[in-house]
């Protein structure tokens, strides 16, 4: 099994995550070559102008030939199919290393289970809880995952060696690396990512179908701001996220819900002291919350 | 009628609010004496320290003694009281021009009516959409108001001259004056403040109940922190805001309710279509309003 510095690294759709990660493979040498792949020749011709990788080939087959590892850096649906397209063109018996970056892990485990009978040892899927407003090759940075969390899902099948190549690959970058069950992953990413949108953009959505929607956004502040930020978020990627995060979705939908149905009767009764005590056991939370785990540059996604 | 400089101005509650439009009154020359009341002798000392008001009393009726306006600066429930006391030492056939800044119009409207049998002729309700995440006299400052929204809400049977009073001062604050209907600013308002709020704060008590609590808050990242900011309001503020402007609120938290089912049923049928729509919707109608409405300094509450 390789170590760092990777021999070859072939990285499958060069967007902001994928293109980053290439740019801080090659700036602290964690890999000796690195390969792209896409649909767009155009990225790859970018990524390349930008010294970000060596080369690339429109064929997959051609583009992770000899790769050590291979990296999924497509969102959430497409990651998928890109899956399949690997099930066609690796030999079984000689798979390289192959992580993701997605923002769900079940449907891809789904999937992988579905294609191969089984999760093949040396498939690692994994998240970097990183982003920013910007997309594409043209946003990447080498210093993105400074300080993130990146979530690595191991299985039972999981060769050891595979995910602590993926662990150092990671690390290399300097991100912060934990690994959980692939359920765990996606219940706490509903709950602390795709809830919040969700909520984001059913507020947004609720608004601007008022008879005075005009005149609520003229007088909107700062909170409002700031709490709908989220729903300037890519919708095609929130849309492919929330189905591929359908029940895990729906289950703290429901949660929230209930609470919120909860905190609506005692507005309604007048409760006064339940409405107080939820408030006030939010606001520790949320302040308990800020004080444990200060804020990131580029903490997004 | 009084018009600018106003002879005496009298500030019933010095905090954040009441204290900055003291700062903004004497910086520019608005009010020619400013004098203070409050329960607290310390706050109250403090404003004058600061140079914000000349004097104080902490008896209502010396207070407001000759005052030519009489601004209500405490929050909103307690304003009830205040308006109850106010009527209890104004001579009713000689009441100054009295104004508010609380952030719910309707309660205000009601407790009037109730206390005078008629809306007074020089009562001019209003709210400055400002604030800041601090709070207290010390927190004040001249420049709060400067590009933020100021709405009254004046009724059929407000004085036209009081008004204008009422108007000419927060215009002198430095900010944008907008009047309409107690029903229309208690509307909107709950669509783009109070729901907010009561959103996070809901969110917030949901995730901080699960079971995963602690590895939720572990793994949010930028989006929750934004989304989940306004959590951190005072509890007790918007407990008060939430039983003040119940009916409204109430309304609003329906319509999001109703919304937010849809979306959940679109996700539980795999309805790619809707979901695709709403998200785009909200992402266009959030866009917008960032276009047509840039960040204010300080723009919050």
């Amino acid at each position: 099994m390789a170590t760092l510095p990777i021999n070859k690294l072939c990285i499958l759709g060069l967007g902001l995550i994928g293109g980053s990660l290439a740019a801080a493979a090659r700036e602290r040498g964690l890999a000796r070559h690195i390969t792209g792949w896409g649909r767009r020749e155009s990225t790859l011709e970018k990524g390349k102008a930008l010294g970000y990788i060596d080369d690339y080939s429109l064929d997959l087959a051609t583009a992770i030939e000899g790769a050590d590892v291979v990296l999924i850096g497509t969102p959430t649906l497409i990651a998928e199919d890109v899956l399949a397209a690997l099930h066609e063109v690796c030999d079984p018996k000689a798979m390289p290393v192959i992580t993701d970056v997605a923002s769900v892990k079940g449907n891809l485990h789904r999937k992988a289970l579905a294609l191969w009978g089984e999760m093949p040892a040396t498939l690692v899927l994994g998240h970097p809880i990183a982003g920013s407003e910007k997309s594409g090759v043209e946003a990447a940075f080498a210093e993105l995952f400074i300080g993130h969390r990146v979530i690595l899902t191991p299985t039972e099948e999981t060769d050891p060696q595979a995910l602590a190549l993926v662990e150092a690959l990671w690390q290399g970058t300097g991100a912060d690396v934990v690994s959980m069950p692939v359920n765990e992953h996606d219940a706490i990413l509903a709950a602390t990512s795709h809830l919040p949108h969700v909520l984001a953009y059913s507020l947004v959505d609720a608004l601007a179908n008022m008879e005075t929607s005009q005149d609520i956004f003229r007088f909107a502040a700062g909170g409002f701001r700031d709490f709908t930020r989220i729903a300037s978020s890519d919708p095609t990627m929130w849309h492919d996220i929330s189905l591929a995060n359908q029940a895990a979705l729906l289950a703290v939908m429901d949660q929230f819900s209930e609470r919120l149905a909860e905190l609506r009767s005692a507005i309604a009764s007048g409760d006064s002291e339940a409405i107080a005590s939820l408030y006030a056991n939010a606001k520790s939370a949320r302040d308990r919350f800020a004080e444990q785990y200060p804020a990131v540059e580029n903490a997004d996604e």
